[in-house]
């Protein structure tokens, strides 16, 4: 089935305890497309950018099955721009610098062809975009799942709350969802959340896995215990498009499915984090991907004899 | 088999976000002897406490197969005491009062009958009490396991590490093997600190879980999501005494039984927190043991499909 993904194309620069990188492509639905691509074969990607993005980024994303026609080139502007730096610890990290460029004035126009996808995954955008991509779709997508963020809370709650109503899944972090509900425990976070629309929930924990909420139901997933952290940047996107891209693939939001799809979107963003920006997501294989959540498995499996 | 516990039994003035208590019985050996007395018939307790202590808990201890015969009751003096604050998020905590009062000078001595338990779980201490109970043992028992924490690795670094050598698994918590092996990355902490001497490690990371490592593997065990924690005090302790009781119970130290024991010891913790101090330990069924471990069971259940 096919996947609409929505959200920046754009370039980053990135300070970890480990290293720098100076305007690297970047942007949430960079990362998204890319994972979703290793389990999807169409992915329509909508997003805009200026004319300083390189051809050979988006050569590479249409060589994996992402489609750009929904991608809006602006001549004589510059695409969406952030530079960070990440605390020692790798959990927290400080935004040194951003520019909205091409998408403070951001209208996303749907072809027609993407207005049927099954699958949509809209990342972190204001509501008021959200809410323009979703009214663009014909008929009801099996699944529609969002990511927003904090800022987004402090300036667009009300309009935030409507998009809420017309979404399957939301896929925020720990410190979003209580800041969304107002409560410290995450298992009350997502009772409320849980009534504002959505029927399932995903909080991320970063480094601390992710919880799956459904219908009373909770299903935790670990992060990968890694040696190294190279660069966080992206991982959330990852885990995003690994989810929704493990979904599409299959058609099936059964929670069973739904489990497998957090486990896969979590074994993704372990690779997203082993090298800066996108490049450990450009050249993985099958195998690698089996591997690696081969490695969830093991991690966590027990017989507890009962 | 039996399981010799050796920690404070003390009072605890504990102040959460949801109340306040004054002057309960808590204490490292009491929440580990507890919550081991669910799963061992045979507990060798070493401690010691003032003639403040009262009666009712050290019968209630014993109704339980905690054996008092190792514990010291200093006439005239006062039992350990601890004051804490819990901040709102309850992952961390202020000190208000300490007060060593019998600790001040304790000498551990162990009955004769004590001396070849097969486990040992050495509650946190000062490295020098902990050799000390290690170099009275007959032969080698099965498994030694202990806590320690930061102020130690401050104030007798030495000491304890001539410590690590002679025990078989250390438990601590996320922040103490980061000071510990001078690394942030846990893996890499983990591999320094399995270098000191244990064979195995668990790294405790209180409301996101635990991590066994083990000869170049890792197991992870979540913590239960609860919507609500009373009081986190003791729920470390209670971890280790869970874990050592089970293993303890069967006598069996393989991989495959070490993971059980940490499913075990985090369940034993989700009660703890429930209740002021070791209020919701004292009246568990084997019943409610073994739902919540199912609880655990399918939290992170999963087929991958691969």
């Amino acid at each position: 089935m096919s996947l609409l993904t929505v959200g920046t194309v754009a370039f980053d620069d990135i300070e970890t305890p480990l290293g720098k990188a100076e305007k690297i492509v970047g942007g949430a639905c960079t990362y998204i497309s890319l994972a979703a691509s290793y389990f999807v074969n169409e992915i329509n990607l909508v997003s805009v950018i200026g004319d300083d993005f390189p051809q050979e980024t988006l050569d590479m994303l249409v060589a994996k099955g992402v489609s750009m026609e929904g991608l809006q080139v602006k001549e004589g502007e510059k695409s969406f721009f952030w530079a960070g730096k990440y605390h020692d610890d790798l959990n927290s990290r400080d935004t040194l610098d951003t520019q909205l460029n091409v998408l403070a004035d951001f209208d996303p126009v749907l072809p027609e062809s993407y207005k049927s996808s099954e699958f949509v995954m809209l990342g972190n955008l204001t509501p008021d975009v959200q809410m323009r991509v979703i009214e663009q779709m014909n008929g009801t997508p099996r699944l529609i799942a969002m990511d927003t963020m904090n800022f987004w809370m402090d300036i667009a709650l009300d309009r935030l709350k409507e998009v809420l109503k017309k979404i399957d899944c939301l896929i925020v972090n720990d410190e979003e969802a209580r800041q969304l509900s107002g409560e410290q425990s995450l298992v009350k976070a997502a009772a409320k959340i849980l009534n504002m629309g959505p029927r399932y929930l995903v909080i991320k924990k970063g480094e601390h896995g992710a919880l799956l909420f459904y219908d009373g139901t909770i299903f935790f997933a670990p992060a990968l215990p890694l040696a190294e952290v190279f660069d966080p940047t992206g991982a959330g996107d990852t885990f995003a498009g690994g989810f929704m891209g493990y979904l599409a693939q299959s058609g099936d939001i059964s929670f069973e499915n739904m489990k497998r799809a957090v486990i896969f979107g979590s074994a993704m963003a372990s690779f997203c984090v082993e090298k800066f920006g996108t490049e450990r997501l450009q050249d993985l294989t099958g195998t690698d991907i089996k591997n690696r959540v081969h490695k969830f498995v093991q991690l966590v499996n027990f017989d507890a004899k009962l």
